[in-house]
């Protein structure tokens, strides 16, 4: 008999009606002849609304409260979906982090799973019972209750995906799959019927939100196969798979697009050892993730211009922290620019292929779009542009790969 | 060093501005030098929202996913009172059920707790924090979290005080201690400074809802000294103590009132052995509470009528459950009454004052009201009247007794 976990969020279980429902989708599996286990999020609001609360105490995430008080949420949905199957004549129980347990680390608010006892589980599951996993959440090594972050859930599934060796993990949720890019900016976006894990990774990351990314790391690591679902049409979703799975391989599978960069340029640095040191170390230190980085030999030898992105939501921390290390660097000008955006061509295929990154480069070209920086990896080019071609970009790319719906 | 433990409810922890109110109670107490535990309710309004959602269920009340619903709203309490402590500068943190544990029976929604372990509590305590304990819910034989019914917090607050060998355990609520009646009615009702467990135990499940009545019989075991106090005016409370503590011992403590009653009333029951078992034993085994009954000879001799009361609100199924078993009891005719009130007088001092029975009756006939049923205890008359005259009842004999304030 073979296990599935599904996994339905915060809007597939907003009201009762809407849990009924997904009752309706766990039962029709479980006559399939599925051991099922459920992980499921907070009703949507929810978990706002205990946030907006622990903020009137002064106190927002990172605190073993605060983890305490937003992880309630969870635990009522499942109560709720557990009592709305037995209704419906499916036998299943509720199970709390901490009751299973998921063990994770002590990282409040951010925590990673560290392992889950499955025995407990598997024998609700081998006795015909569903399993409803409340998501997000886990304990600690001080046996405080944790949680996982936003999308917090996505990992929850995967990660008992991955313990109850199930077959798959299906996240539904309110998009009917992963796009070849996002269809709001290209009408002719086609749902993608297979990807690779690396792939996913890279839109996720890329912002591509239909998957938290973590969640598809560890689908990787432990080569859960996820299938992304609509909770409201039942119609085929996305296979998030390994390559081998794939037998025809797109040379591109999509095109993601981010607003969430901004770029920092250092002009005249001195051009001896140890500057990007000088530069990025400061950075680390206060836990600013640097993306993109260019460094441009000026033509006078001795001074170099030195470009990077940082998160839009940390540029002000990090100027600031490039201006406190400035006489260690020492350089003439800073200039920053948030409105960029960050447009990426992503392929397993372009391993094997050439000309990918050409067609890249031409398309924007033709457009009249310019290019700040590039950076590419295996399977991606991304190019930092200004933000408002960010759609003219994706949709000509869309066009130039193929990958327009007939 | 003392111990105090501390109960809020759900109107005293309503909001954020309460729950700071609260925290300044709880650092008073800490500045006083005491070891402090608090338990707390839900945010008023809360629970009753996750009754509703479970009610959507199809299920109600008794199922352990209904325990694992609702016992979420205290969680929350727990956790922003541990954080808004925090914040003023109060080292606090949240404990559930489960955490501690608090171990209770299997019987979901009416569990009762059979042992704490005071360990981690205690540990907590000596290092200086405040113990935020989430009221209402424990952790059943499997595992499973448990809650002890509505006002259930009263009684972990006992437990706790219990559990932690308190000095006291001060209950905070919406009104400032236990009056001589219900001031509502009586204008000139007294609040009562000390009153012993036996007394208050009446007055609780008499109708005076101050107390969750199982938090007084458990007060009363463990010898737990109980203070009433309103969390919203610093005045002085009422102590709920052994009867040894009161020095000057009222004849009548209290008057107390409850229209929750109705009468049933059996006419022509042949008087032959086994009778009362044949009407009694069939409710019981209904799990229907008779409360008072009377039984009245005929003059014929060979037929009696019976009268005895029990919860209005199972009036109709009782009459149902008598009728059925009319067969092997016999009786002429059944008729049944819902306007009814009980009138109690309550006072540990009439074990050793005669005429307190007659005072009451005399009252109530100057009044010109009749009464259907009498029944006594060793500190307690209580009478069943029609309901119409409760307020003039109440209100005669607190003059008679004297508890009018000046």
């Amino acid at each position: 008999m073979s296990r599935l976990v599904l996994k339905f969020g915060g809007t597939s279980v907003a009201d009762l009606e809407r849990i009924e429902n997904v009752a309706r989708i766990v039962k029709r599996e479980v006559a399939a002849g599925h051991q099922v286990a459920v992980a499921v999020s907070a009703m949507a609001g929810w978990t706002n609304n205990l946030v907006e609360l622990t903020k009137g105490t002064g106190f927002s995430e990172g605190f073993q409260e605060y983890d305490t008080v937003v992880s309630s949420g969870e635990q009522v949905t499942a109560g709720l979906l557990a009592m709305v199957l037995q209704r419906q004549g499916v036998s299943a129980r509720s199970w709390l982090g901490w009751q299973i347990p998921i063990q994770t680390t002590s990282a409040h608010s951010t925590a990673r799973i560290q392992n889950i006892e499955a025995e407990g589980l598997l024998a609700c599951m081998d006795r015909g019972e569903v399993a409803v996993v409340a998501g997000f959440q886990g304990i600690g090594p001080d046996g405080r209750i944790t949680t996982l972050g936003r999308g917090g859930t996505d990992t929850s599934a995967v990660a008992l995906a991955a313990a109850l060796q199930a077959e798959r993990c299906d996240i539904y949720t309110d998009v009917d799959g992963v796009y070849t890019t996002d269809p709001r900016i290209v009408e002719k976006a086609k749902k993608i019927e297979k990807i690779a894990f690396e792939e996913m990774l890279e839109m996720a990351s890329l912002g591509a939100k239909v998957l938290q990314t973590r969640s598809v790391e560890m689908a990787m690591v432990h080569g859960v196969r996820v299938s992304v679902l609509s909770s409201f049409e039942d119609v085929p979703g996305t296979l998030v798979c390994d390559e081998d799975e794939i037998v025809e391989q797109e040379v591109v599978s999509g095109i993601a697009y981010s607003r969430d960069e901004a770029k920092i340029t250092l002009i005249g640095v001195e051009d001896t050892p140890g500057v990007a040191a000088g530069i990025f170390g400061p950075l680390a230190d206060e836990s600013i993730n640097v993306d993109m980085i260019v460094q441009n030999i000026s033509d006078g030898g001795d001074h170099t211009d030195i470009t990077f992105t940082v998160p839009r939501a940390d540029l002000d921390r990090a100027v600031s922290v490039v201006e406190k290390s400035a006489k260690s660097i020492g350089y003439k000008r800073l200039s920053q620019d948030a409105n960029v955006s960050k447009i990426s061509v992503i392929g397993i295929g372009m391993r094997s292929h050439s000309g990918v990154a050409q067609t890249m480069f031409r398309t924007l070209a033709e457009k009249g779009i310019n290019i700040a920086v590039i950076s590419t990896s295996e399977i991606k080019i991304s190019v930092l542009i200004e933000d408002q071609y960010t759609e003219l970009a994706v949709r000509a790319l869309h066009t130039a790969y193929d990958l327009d719906a007939l």
